[in-house]
């Protein structure tokens, strides 16, 4: 029954989105002893006016 | 001072989301003896394309 | 495939818990047109030094 | 390695985010002894559809 | 930046929990184009009584 | 109505915690504009065996 939430800043094409929610999914199955329809995973974009890092938003960081 | 929160698969209207509030709230009081004023809920839509189970998103579920 | 987490000061019993689940199970269900099996509830208990309103621990709140 | 996740009700300003993650920044690194780099800070808009106070959603509230 | 929250009923060892970290890690990196050293994880363990599926209590369900 | 969770590595005493939930309610406050009373923070703590950077627990890490 894990429950996985991921947080990533956006922009992930739904490519990138459906091999992630694979692989996790197979990596936690492989770990923790589940079958894989008991893993459930949320994925959360982020604009990168919402996360911050050392106090300083995502769009504003130099390079 | 509870504190709710609940993922959905978006696409439900405002009034199911009036409802669900309503309804969740009430539950919550009579069962853990809380007044509903001290109830918050945070609804979380999630995109067909951000929700996996057994590691195949949302949208691409054969029905 | 609604998942709710629901936070709460600790202390409540099994038995409280147990009617939360099963009522709020229900609000949803009547709410959003799922059935129960697809709803998950995730219970979080808080101790009252890690809950604050106003930037008051519960464990200092005056009554 | 702090993570904080902050709900908002939308419509604060990028100046009003940039403030907040600065300032909640400081805050943390002053209180439980790290630094900056260290604080993570997540924010999440809440529609005012999708957060209720005593059952009943924040777009509804009189007043 | 990815930052993942996994919750796992309870009774998972160290070392499952090891390995879940390193190969969750991993499958972040090869689908979302991160380095490890970005990718947080935080693991949270639910107790039988505080998880549920269908209204029904981890704890009572008939296996 | 902001709601604040901060995730911490375990082992911070009540009186860290009691200046944390101060300090960050305060910076809150002048950020975005709210009352102290409307300002929820939760505070989890995190075993050394629950996360992890780079794919390493931080009961793990070197140094």
């Amino acid at each position: 029954m894990p429950i996985v939430q991921i947080h990533l800043i956006e922009g992930r094409t739904v490519e990138q989105k459906r091999a992630l929610v694979r692989k996790v999914t197979d990596a936690v199955c492989e770990s923790v002893n589940v079958t894989p329809e008991h893993v459930k995973i949320i994925l959360s974009d982020m604009a990168r006016h919402d996360y911050a890092i050392g106090g300083v938003l995502k769009m504003d960081e130099s390079k």
